[in-house]
């Protein structure tokens, strides 16, 4: 591209004012859930109340993202019980992802928050630890102003379809297959 | 899928441990810019020094992820001069770009920061405005202990080659398509 092409005209204008957005963050790339903590400092810079569920981290394992959004006013709940394989009782892990459930519907349904961002809640949708119709359910019955960020991998087609912005992150190429560790402070 | 789909082994332990990484998100979708602020709010928390340079929005545009990453002690420059359709006088919004290039290579080379995010260096790029061959080089040549995220549309092919992790962000749709506003707290 030259010089020439440097746009002098912008996009058009948009009509329509939405009260909220439901987003869902997909794709096998990275950065999932990074944008959504991205967004959620956006969110709470504004004054909202923004509140991150995290459906597999575990609170064992405190993360960078974590203790940054907590001193921005960031509600943070690692409900998760982290990565399944690490898990010694699938049972418990299946449970406490239901509980994490059943507290992201509460902070929803409040109407009290913003945003409510669904950590890769994907995953355990997936798994058909919960059930994909009631999150649609909830999602689409919530507040009016209550925007929602859904993030993790293969989302399912009923929340692709009920959601207003979709994002594939797509992996191009990634340290990771070559072998590279995840670095503290970039990764996680 | 079913819970018996549940991974239970998880991926190949990595073994090369590098000093830092590249990376470029890149696409039309959503989310390349708020990736990078994630990410930055994720590396200040671990007590790295860390500068975002934007390279097409002005100062004049205070948005609300520059108001949070300033709180949580992430520099931050807005150095663009906004959108080149409401540029008045190309040139100077040409030699501003430029200047962000400057400022940025002294950061990049200072080796004083763990990040450093040139936040849509892409465009000025491909309009020519910076030559992609000399931020290749400088990227190349970094102190080893500084982690570049570059983002914006059409990332130039030489950076691809020269990044770790490369990730497109595809639009599988977006609000902004149906005529919805941009909102406040989730799109600036």
């Amino acid at each position: 591209m030259k010089s020439k092409d440097v746009p002098t005209e912008g996009p058009a204008l948009a009509t329509t004012k939405a009260s909220s957005v439901v987003m869902v963050n997909t794709g096998e790339g990275k950065g999932k859930s990074t944008a959504a903590f991205g967004t959620a400092m956006r969110a709470v810079a504004r004054g909202w109340k923004v509140c991150v569920i995290q459906f597999v981290k575990s609170g064992k394992w405190k993360v960078g993202e974590e203790k940054a959004a907590v001193s921005l006013g960031i509600e943070w709940l690692t409900i998760g019980d982290g990565f399944t394989w690490d898990s010694k009782n699938m049972d418990r892990t299946e449970a406490i992802a239901r509980h994490a459930w059943t507290v992201s519907k509460e902070k929803i349904r409040s109407g009290d928050y913003g945003l409510v961002v669904l950590d890769e809640i994907t995953y355990p949708m997936n798994w058909g630890w919960i059930p994909t119709a009631e999150v649609v359910d909830v999602i689409k019955n919530r507040p009016p102003s209550v925007n929602i960020i859904a993030t993790g991998r293969d989302a399912p087609a009923e929340l692709v379809e009920l959601a207003d912005t979709v994002t594939e992150m797509r992996k191009t190429k990634h340290a990771f297959d070559r072998g590279v560790r995840a670095i503290r402070g970039i990764d996680f």
